[in-house]
């Protein structure tokens, strides 16, 4: 009886029989991950511990995404000391600005694999679960000892199985699952467990939707975050994918604790500030004055979203600062082949070239104090998109319909 | 024996006879443009005169371009702080982040008219004259002044006549012209003049390289930069004019000094740092190593420069950071209906939010120190785009070959 996480890391300890919940293993990283944020100080550390060379230069991904292109002169230099870095150690999957956020870029670019162990230098690396694999973050000195040696201990996570089933109501997607887990468990509602998301409603998710609940994961205060892998997730790596790949299931039994959802009457939800857990029904507080509306990030910026927004948006026009930012060149590609970017530019829309645009609120679209967003990202924290301004998260949908409006509104209900 | 600057000062001053050069007139504007970044000063001015209204609510043109959207917090205020002074007054001609750069927008939105006066806070204001009017760039001040009374005073200026034959060679354009121009006179080699662009050649330009050619006008002093209006005038301006207007003319005789240039022979050109007029055949410096290119502005960031650049880059990838940043949403729309948004993210380009972008170097590819960019912009000075960056100007076509290289590269000449 063990789950996925326990049997990732068992495989990736070379652990003999299988890794109880509790115990601590040294496992082998299979792709390790850091931006042009997190890519700086953990160069300095790796320097700092005497390292020379990377464990193994086709295993280390840095994708370019936090400040694209840069806001300063500072972001300029720290982004070329990384090239210059990447450059003398033959890392083979640099991708520089322009390519996307992280999370979409190495899911695409064919890392994020069942069955295997994934780490990255940022927070939201739990998005890599969507395909099975254990993805996690790490802090920038744990990453200097990977980029040194390729390994890291773990502790073997509990697991919490959700199980999710019912039909979403149109306008509900992935994003009010996950906020309405959060809201019931709270941030630290999983902290150091596994999450693993199950049953028919999970199952009838795209591999867009999975990665925006998986996302969420760390909201909750998960290590990682797991959809079980399935013919939907061979399909999207077909192409894709860097080496072979085994799917790994939980056994039954194996959770150390369930919690069972119906979804049928799910209605759209935010998150107000200033936690993510802060979960209320968008009806609850629709009429809210908003000041910009924002649709991207690792979260929520992929085509399934700039689709959903588009659909509301066509033909209308905005009533608030509205930006839209595609999580990576690919999702703009296709946006654009599908006239998606048209609608949204017609109906009043910036948009962003890929990358995580404000959600972090280092440029692109920052607010002043008092000022009220309406985001599809996933932090609502103080000062996360400029010192004072207040955001509220939510799904692509309500965003949107929120936009035109110029207040938060729930979509699918016309005014 | 009069010249457009004077025939118009002398209208809008209800001067009795003509105005000659050398005299002050007190003159009423037409329209006045203040842009993000300007209008916080000329409203705090504005205030501290103790003025209550502006003069006309429908003759103040405020677009937002020069940080948008905001890269911080201060930004965000000081926007928000213009758009309610905006909205108190009543300005009718409001346009908020993402509508465009000033001097694309104030056009396009039917404000520049031959024959009239038009200023702007601004030192690229001359670009109006490409549509026959007298637009010249004043301070803060001065503008504060104009939000309330409507008049300033002017020195009716002298003026010199550029009159330019021959036919552009391949890959050859406006900008080549112009700074082919401001090399030969230099950076003061107008001052205080204005200067008319005439001759077949000129003629034979587009609306979008008049604009160009006017744009850079300030480059090398001038007060005004004024191309004759003609029947492409007309065309472009019909379904925008916001009001009747009567093309004005000089007299033969009546400029100060007169130039003649004949461009058949013309090379594309470029202005190496730091200095406008420090212009040379890109061919002298082809092959110089490259970090960044930049498409866009108010000087090129029109369909017709996007369109220049994409036929250069289909089916090609970039080798340097290209960033494209259309002048206007009208543009971006233009631009996406013809599919040229798509061929330059598919060779690598990040497209961002119409507006200013990196020009000034207050966001959006800022360069490192000692970084080199070839820009489509109009000024390279020391810190211009990021303190110790190296800013090289040239035409669209120059900036996308030489993108293509990841080096200085002559377009049209195929490596």
């Amino acid at each position: 009886m063990a789950t996925i996480s326990q049997k990732i890391l068992s495989r990736a300890s070379g652990y003999d029989g299988m890794a109880e919940p509790g115990e601590i293993v040294e496992a082998e990283i299979d792709y390790a991950m850091s931006h042009d944020g997190t890519s700086v100080l953990a160069i300095r550390s790796f320097r700092e511990m005497g390292s020379e060379k990377v464990w193994d230069p086709d295993r280390v991904v840095v994708p370019y995404d936090h400040i694209v292109p840069a806001n300063n002169e500072t972001a300029a230099d720290l982004q070329r000391e990384v090239r210059n870095w990447a450059r003398e150690q033959n890392i083979s999957h640099f991708f520089d600005c322009g390519t996307g956020v992280c999370h979409q870029v190495f899911p695409e670019q064919g890392f994020a694999l069942p069955g295997t162990l994934l780490v990255g230098a940022d927070s939201h690396s739990c998005t890599y679960g969507a395909f099975g694999a254990f993805g996690t973050g790490v802090g920038a000195t744990d990453m200097a000892e990977i980029y040194s040696a390729g390994r890291l201990w773990f502790r073997v996570p509990e697991t919490i199985g959700i199980k999710v089933e019912g039909r979403l109501a149109p306008f509900v997607s992935a994003k009010d699952i996950a906020l309405q887990v959060i809201g019931d468990l709270g941030a630290d509602g999983a902290t150091y467990k596994a999450v693993e998301y199950i049953g028919p409603a999970i199952e009838g998710l795209s591999i867009s939707g999975r990665m925006t609940l998986c996302n969420l994961g760390v909201e909750m205060g998960a290590k990682a975050a797991i959809v079980p892998p399935d013919e939907k997730t061979d399909e999207w790596l077909r192409g894709r994918a860097r080496q072979p790949y085994t799917q790994v299931f939980s056994d039954p039994d194996s959770y150390q604790q369930q919690y069972d959802y119906d979804i049928a009457e799910l209605e759209p939800q935010v998150a107000a500030p200033f936690r993510v857990d802060n979960v209320r029904p968008v009806s609850e507080l629709a009429g809210l004055k908003i000041d910009q509306a924002f649709i991207g990030t690792c979260t929520n910026g992929r085509l399934e979203d700039l689709e959903a927004a588009a659909g509301i948006l066509k033909g209308k026009k905005v009533r608030a600062r509205t930006l839209v930012i595609p999580a990576s060149r690919e999702v703009l590609l296709d946006a654009l082949k599908r006239g998606i970017i048209q609608t949204l530019v017609e109906a009043g829309a910036m948009i962003g070239p890929p990358g995580c645009g404000p959600c972090l609120g280092a440029h692109m679209g920052v607010l002043a104090e008092g000022e009220v967003c309406v985001s599809t990202s996933n932090r609502n924290f103080p000062g996360r998109m400029g010192k004072g301004g207040l955001v509220y998260l939510a799904s692509p949908a309500t965003v949107a319909a929120s936009a035109l409006q110029g207040r938060l509104a729930v979509p699918g209900v016309s005014k």
